[in-house]
């Protein structure tokens, strides 16, 4: 019996030479892509490879049709941008087997790692995740907007570095102005922010400011906010900000 | 005048195929390796190539002799493993330029990102940081083990899903015990937890259990820890784990 199988791949930020290789061989011996229309359509068509596209927002649906595919014995990959375990579709696969057909759970199922969104901004802002950090998804489809800013404020208190995920949407334009305040009364006005847009495309565009000179309308949904912690620095004549590996202050050795 | 090229690149948890191709062709026209002696072992040796590995906590010297090299004309790649922004080289570097020679300021320096350890582990795991999640390192070479509890309890608090980098060593055998301690206190005795060991190589090792059955010799220099959020879940008759993308309990949907 033929059970196919489901791989779940990350396609990282954009730039096809930030796949890895394993990814790129599942998605050679594929029979099925399933994903959001914007990471199928980054998929090479070739014969014998269908094509499943659907629209934002349907996750679970998505992830159904993915495992009823391989289940009837098709090669399925289920493709999300960045990596598939941050804020994508590895859960929303994991959340449709837990409570979907039994026969489901027989499916050779596997997830494989991509770069995420905030590693590639982060490599090409210099190192300001190169501390301790946390990442939090700023959109409150899923939860709600109280206990995203409890959470801002208890990362602040931990003095991590942040990486938000899904900053700012046209549906919900003024709740990133809040986090814009809650860093500007915790953490003060010249705390590090950076806005990395579409990073390793051609509309890349990176920003870095002191927090009392960022307004909500440098995000949007292609733009990952990345906040420094207290210690994070920019260093002088160069575009590079990073995040010290020690805690305090330390001189530095020279050869 | 040739001032060369400094690449920091990620290698990886330790699978060739979890390098990207932008990884791969940096590497390839590098004349100069420069890294931890067990990640420079990692690198194909070729004629034209000078490796030049180090031991353990020198990392600024190395990042210096890096930026030497490449000001000299070198094409120097500093290797680390996994991703280097994340409690690997690249800080260093950062550091090594801040409080270096002025002229290092003109080097070309790129940090290349890679398949960072916690998003491997992940990955085997299902998908544990499905939701909102922070990044620790443990170790205390560099900070003050009080600020590492302190950062546990707020990450607790605001409920974020937790990987734990450098858990634990031979130098200090007892602290992640007190952690644990903390986890069992806070968060509960069924709080789930997991323990990737190698991820990716040979010796792949993967454990998850309640908190109340963790012990401290489970981790070790080459071990992963994740912690569950409140909502993290396992599978039944899988031997999956993942953090649900919404908060909350739902129904899950069947076609």
């Amino acid at each position: 019996m033929n059970r196919g199988s489901l791989n779940i791949v990350g396609l990282g930020p954009g730039k096809d030479n930030l796949l890895t290789q394993e990814a790129k061989d599942v998605l050679l011996k594929a029979t099925d892509i399933v994903g959001y229309k914007t990471y199928v359509r980054r998929v090479e068509i070739r014969p014998g490879l269908t094509l499943h596209a659907s629209d934002n927002r349907v996750e679970v649906e998505r992830a159904t049709h993915a495992l009823d595919l391989a289940h009837k014995g098709a090669h399925v990959v289920v493709v999300s941008s960045g990596d598939p375990g941050v804020f994508a579709m590895a859960s929303a696969v994991f959340e449709a087997l837990e409570y979907g057909k039994p026969e489901w759970k027989q499916i050779g199922i596997s997830v494989l790692p991509g770069i995420t969104a905030m590693l590639a901004a982060s490599a090409r802002l210099g190192a300001p995740l190169g501390h301790d950090f946390c990442a939090i998804n700023l959109s409150d489809n899923l939860k709600p907007f109280s206990v995203i800013e409890r959470r801002v404020e208890l990362a602040l208190e931990a003095d991590f570095a942040m990486a938000f995920y899904n900053p700012r949407s046209k549906s919900r334009p003024n709740q990133f102005g809040r986090i814009l305040e809650i860093l500007r009364e915790r953490a003060g006005e010249d705390r590090l922010i950076s806005f990395a847009r579409a990073v390793s495309t051609k509309e890349e565009r990176l920003t870095t400011v002191p927090v009392r000179e960022a307004t909500a309308e440098m995000a949007d949904m292609r733009t990952m906010v990345i906040v420094g912690s207290s210690q994070t620095r920019s260093i002088d004549g160069t575009s590079f900000i990073y995040t010290p590996r020690f805690l305090g202050k330390r001189e530095g050795q020279v050869e």
